[in-house]
C-alpha cells in the first residue's frame, strides 16, 4: 500500500489541482496544511524549504510500497506522475495532439495564468512597488480567460476536451475561482462556465474545494 | 514527410526551448519570425492572435502527412507533443519517479521563474506601476536558481537527471541567459553552471542559441 501526504493550503489553486488528481484517482492521502500567510508564511520556513526549495505549495510525499519515499513538487509534475502511476481513470485523452491540446490548456493556466497571482508576487506588488494587486490579478485573469474560451472551442464537449475530465479541466476550475477572488467578472466566459458546472456536478470536484478542506477558514 | 513550421522570437526563452526540442529530435522546420517589439508587439496582430490567443510565442504548426494541420502553443506541451510523436532520442527518462524530478526542474522554470519576466509583465510593471522592470526581474531570477540549484542536487549527473539531456536542460539553458540579460550574478550557481557547460558544447543547443536566429539582432 502506498501512503500518501499532500502539502496544501485551501485556497492555493495548485494545491487544488493535485487533490482533484488525487480524488479523480481515487487515491487518499494525509492532508498537511501549509499556511501561506501566518508566521510570515510557513512555506518560507527552514523546515519547509527542506522539504520544496522553491517555498510553494503543493509538495506531494509519496512511500512506495518497498518503503523509498519520494517527494515531488510543481503541480503539473505531480498529476502527470499520477497519471503515469494509476493510468486509470486516465486524465489525458490517447491520441497526441489531443494530449497536447489538454496541456496547451493546462499550461496555459499554470504557467500564463496562475504565477502572476501567485501570494508571493502579490504581496511584491504591493510592498515593494505600492500596486493595487487585485488589479494586478485581475488584469492577468482578464487576459488569461479570453484566451481560454477561445483555446477550448475546437474541442470543448462536456468538457474542455471531449467528454471525460482531463487535466485541462482540473487547472480551469481552480482558475475560475481565484478570478472571482478578484473581482473578475466570468460572466462574458460562457463555454468555460460550461464546462465548470459540469465539474462541479462531479463528487472529486466537491471534495476538493477550497471551503471543505481541514485548514479553511470560514469567511 | 513532415512539415513543421515555428513562430518564434529569437530571445524569447518558451521559443528557444522549443528550437531546443526541434533540434535535439532532428526535426528541421521553417522559421516564422513574430518581432515581440515591433508594430506594438507583432503577437499582438489580430492575424496572430488567430494562430494563438494567448499572445505569446512559441506556436507550432505541424502537418500530418495526410495533410491534417495541428497547431499548438505552449512550449511544455509542444515538447511532449513531440516526445510522444518522436519517441528517440528521449527527453524524458524511463523511469516515472525521474520523469517527474525532470518535470518538476522544468516546471520551476517554465511557471515559477519565466512568467514573471515575460516581456508583457514587464511592460506593466514600467508603465503602469512605474517599477524598475529589470530588478523585478532579477528579484524572481535570483529566487528561481537558488532553488533550482537545490532541485537538482538529487539527480544531477551529466545533465541536471542523469547524463542524458532532458526538458529540464531544454528549459535550464535559456533561463540562465535570461538571469544575466537582467544582471542577475550566475556564479553562486556552480552546479547550474556546469550542466549549462555540458549542454553548450552540443551542436543542437548551439544552433538554438538566440544569436543564431535568423531574427536576431546583433548587439
Amino acid at each position: 500500500m502506498k501512503a500518501l501526504r499532500l502539502h496544501s493550503y485551501w485556497r492555493s489553486s495548485a494545491s487544488w489541482r493535485v487533490r482533484l488528481g488525487l480524488n479523480l484517482k481515487g487515491l487518499p492521502y494525509e492532508y498537511a496544511a501549509v499556511h501561506l500567510l501566518k508566521d510570515g508564511g510557513q512555506q518560507n520556513s527552514a523546515e519547509y524549504r527542506a522539504v520544496n526549495p522553491m517555498r510553494t505549495v503543493p509538495t506531494l510525499e509519496w512511500t512506495e510500497a518497498d518503503g523509498t519515499e519520494l517527494r515531488l513538487s510543481q503541480s503539473i509534475a505531480i498529476l502527470e506522475f499520477l497519471e503515469e502511476r494509476i493510468p486509470s481513470p486516465a486524465l489525458l485523452p490517447k491520441d497526441a495532439y489531443l494530449r497536447a491540446r489538454v496541456r496547451m490548456v493546462a499550461e496555459a493556466v499554470n504557467s500564463g495564468m496562475q504565477p502572476l497571482q501567485n501570494l508571493a508576487v502579490l504581496q511584491r506588488i504591493k510592498s515593494e512597488l505600492n500596486g493595487d494587486d487585485k488589479a494586478w490579478a485581475a488584469h492577468w485573469n482578464v487576459r488569461g480567460l479570453e484566451a481560454l474560451e477561445a483555446l477550448v472551442k475546437p474541442t470543448v464537449g462536456r468538457y474542455c476536451v471531449g467528454d471525460a475530465v482531463t487535466l485541462a479541466d482540473v487547472c480551469l476550475v481552480p482558475q475560475l475561482y481565484g478570478a472571482r477572488r478578484f473581482g473578475v467578472d466570468v460572466s462574458p466566459y460562457t463555454t468555460l462556465l460550461r464546462i465548470e458546472a459540469a465539474c462541479m456536478e462531479l463528487p472529486a470536484f466537491q471534495a476538493a474545494h477550497p471551503d471543505r478542506q481541514p485548514d479553511a477558514v470560514p469567511v
